[in-house]
């Protein structure tokens, strides 16, 4: 494993491939915690527009107490603007690629990024839902391409979708989940490769519903909106679906979908939605390893807790 | 419309019917402000626990400051436990009953209620699911009947579904929703029913899916719950899903939908989940008037700031 420290303990360099919105908060991110980023883009001008843009998006982190308290230049010393691929891979000890959501334009990326990378570097892409098999199955050096999807603002949102191909060396995803733990930001590896991963997956779902919601004239969309911010996402923002319905009722969550299997199954008018036979299959043994139902009444206070305080922080100015 | 407030300019007593956990979060919601609130269960003993409850929740919220700082004593003081249906409705403004979540029971607890409250009292259920046209339509007053569906935990959860059957008056329903707006709550109102509302139909959808990632194979009920409490959720807690598709493209939801539809139709393999006609339908017209689209960067801004200090938030102690 290519080690994140040179000999003296200096965090190396990374090489950021795509210097939109997401490959500079993706800068940010690196920055913020040591690493040296090179940027490159192959269009004319925009790593110089995004080092602009990631000194003020600094500027902000520092005025919120969120970065050391040095000159942000000591940051912007670290920045190095790339006049092609080459330049930036060379001396990285990992590339991030955030080009665009095009199938053709990331294969041809990835084999130009793969040819000019030095061994056992991964090369991990931002795409928000397009496998590495489909983009990297013809690279040369695929066993280290995979996936590394963060959610839009990256540099503020901790979870990092890890995807990686039946052709991804384990020691390359190892590699990855290491670097986006060195950033202080949550690894979340996906077992198998799916369209859309888990996070936009669970969305799309959602969203799907939203838009159903407003077809069939049920709702407004502000007033879908507010269900989420003003009721649920207010439970979700510290607490995921499965821990919420596991923690509501006394039994867990075999309690929970005996309960409301059948309301979910009418509601989406589904003959057999499977919820109770995935419960059977291991997912109840997950969530009773996780929270014990014994602690339940702790937990309830927490949530509380929780909830009360970001009330708090909600309210303030 | 019956007033909320007595000739003495004193809020004046709603009665809670079924002393739960649901029951006894609206005791909190209405003592907060200032109501007295009639507790009436059918199980012996229950209104009695629920007191102690009900105090132990207050002195919480006194502790985090959410409280007038008076004696807690003055707020049980205006708690009535009643003997029966009819001296918990006597005198009562508005009628809120959490019941089981049983049709039949529903249906009776209803007709009971409806025959001991005096005309044009409103009668709530706190149903999750459970449209009005189902358990009130043989109710002689099934005009002042309706939903107002509270989320767990109600006390510090702001949104409640209002949801009125076809033969709910007009009325009523807005007097139901003054009452809610007068409890610090935000009343979403419905224009038509359909079972399990808005609320539990997203969250209905989002847990399908999951279940299905979970039944699939691809993650862990952890890693799923972190999708959304370490990434989605963080932006659901002050940005609902349109506000944040949104702002998430410079077109606004007419360019995010023509970009993304394909991943979200290939990612579910179906061949139409028609969302463009759904924007064309009116969805983008109303986006546009709440969300000005030249207003995209303050947007942006904003959602930053309060995403960092959220952030700052959650790592509290």
């Amino acid at each position: 494993m290519i080690p994140i420290k040179d000999e003296n303990n200096q965090k190396e360099k990374v090489a950021l491939i795509g210097c939109g919105l997401i490959g500079q908060s993706w800068a940010i991110s690196f920055l913020r915690v040591g690493y040296d980023v090179s940027l490159f883009d192959p269009v004319e001008g925009v790593t110089v527009q995004a080092k602009e843009n990631i000194k003020a998006k600094l500027s902000d982190l520092q005025n919120h107490g969120l970065l050391e308290n040095k000159n942000i230049s000591d940051y912007l010393d670290k920045i190095h603007l790339a006049r092609d691929i080459s330049q930036a891979v060379g001396g990285s000890i990992y590339i991030q690629e955030s080009g665009p959501e095009d199938l053709d334009i990331k294969k041809e990326l990835t084999k130009n990024i793969d040819a000019a990378t030095p061994d056992d570097i991964p090369i991990a892409s931002s795409t928000s839902g397009i496998p590495t098999s489909l983009y990297a199955s013809d690279v040369q050096g695929k066993y280290r391409c995979l996936v590394a999807h963060p959610i839009n603002p990256p540099h503020l949102i901790p979870a990092v979708e890890i995807v990686p191909a039946p052709f991804t060396s384990e020691a390359i995803t190892q590699n990855v989940k290491e670097i986006i733990i060195s950033i202080d930001k949550e690894p979340l590896e996906l077992k198998k490769e799916i369209p859309g991963f888990v996070v936009n997956r669970l969305q799309g779902a959602l969203l799907s519903e939203a838009f159903n919601l407003v077809k069939d004239g049920i709702s407004t969309a502000e007033d879908i909106d507010k269900a989420i911010s003003q009721g649920l996402g207010l439970r979700w923002s510290f607490m995921g679906p499965f821990q919420t319905i596991h923690l509501n009722a006394p039994e867990g969550i075999a309690g929970y979908v005996e309960r409301y299997e059948k309301m979910y199954r009418e509601m989406f008018n589904k003959p057999d939605i499977d919820w109770s036979s995935v419960v059977k299959l291991g997912l109840e043994e997950e969530l009773l390893n996780l929270y014990q139902l014994s602690d339940r009444e702790k937990h309830e206070k927490e949530r509380d807790d929780k909830l009360t305080k970001l009330f708090l922080h909600k309210i303030q100015p």
